[in-house]
């Protein structure tokens, strides 16, 4: 069965919630399924990056540009240096039947949401709120104080899981990987996913029609 | 994680499309995952069956008690006896958390979406109209005048496939089993069937708090 077009999915959650460990072992185990949709961004090209690789290198002038043009399907600012999913490359995979993840934030995801109302949003967690802060403070790498800020911005973001389509609790990195790409699998039976191959059905039984 | 309740998931299709065959082989591969809902009939018993395990068998007028009482999620009635699915049945399994599969008519399906809005419908079709027609053919037990009408109901029936939540095309019968097994086991995972699990979270989250 050929769905009518690929998948926009956007793959969010709380910060410390292992969204990014999840796709990577998503993209490695499936690597023929899925595309990572890449950004747009402001900020200055790194050692070993390259440019439509890792980012679409953009100065502050063509990125607003793209704004205005509606170039971006989302975008956001942090720390001065704006990020945002360039809408023509998601566009042209999922007209090829390609299924593209995007790895955002939540209020860009609910931008996308906005925007493409066919997105699916799939929201990680993990199994609970103390875990969170386990695994904030257990990376090392924060201040408390920063730890503190982390958590009082998921406080705010958990306001938003109802506007999710699926929720992944991060317990074991394997079955979340499992569960992500089923979940995606299973999206593409959806009757609405499918007009094209209902409507051809439709019009084939035509020929059985009878009046009474 | 904990979803809130067990899924009512009905399985229907065209006559032909192969929703039995399905449905046995689904429940031999997941024996513990999925219950199988036994219908109420008005029909006599026969040799070899037994009163709650084909069917449970009753009177017109305890059928008809059934049907007042709103005791049944959906019912029918072909060649002049009564076919439905006992609500109680249902309704206890589902709160014990455990999944149950409906095998009914269009019209029985259309039924327990209205009573149910959470049911899962899930429609079987074959490949093609022509491939409908040459199963039933194939099967060398029923009249042409009867294949005839057979087709011109799947004509009918047609106009409600949007209704359903999702496509399964029986191509090859491995490949729907997989299909609908995945697409149930992907459901549970649906926020809007997991809101303890969010209110929970989002509780446990308010101890980090910020006014600013």
């Amino acid at each position: 069965m050929m769905h009518d077009k690929g998948l926009v999915i956007v793959l969010s959650g709380f910060s410390g919630a292992g969204k990014g460990t999840i796709m990577k072992h998503l993209l490695e185990a499936h690597p023929n399924d899925y595309n990572l949709s890449i950004s747009a961004t402001t900020r200055g090209m790194r050692a070993g990056e390259k440019d439509g690789r890792e980012y679409f290198f953009k100065t502050r002038e063509e990125f607003d540009d793209m704004i205005r043009n509606n170039e971006l399907l989302e975008y956001a600012t942090f720390n001065g240096n704006s990020y945002g999913t360039p809408r023509a490359y998601v566009e042209q995979l999922i007209e090829r039947r390609k299924d593209v993840i995007l790895e955002i934030e939540i209020q860009g995801a609910l931008q996308v949401k906005e925007m493409y109302p066919d997105a699916l949003l799939l929201f990680t967690m993990p199994p609970s709120a103390k875990e969170l802060e386990n695994r904030l403070v257990g990376r090392g790498t924060e201040t408390p104080e920063v730890i503190a800020q982390r958590l009082a911005i998921s406080c705010k973001e958990s306001q938003y899981m109802e506007q999710y389509d699926y929720l992944i609790v991060n317990d074991s990195l394997e079955r979340a990987v499992d569960q992500v790409h089923n979940i995606i699998q299973a999206e593409h039976f959806k009757v609405s996913r499918n007009t094209k191959a209902i409507n051809d059905m439709k019009n084939e039984l035509k020929v059985f029609e009878r009046s009474n």
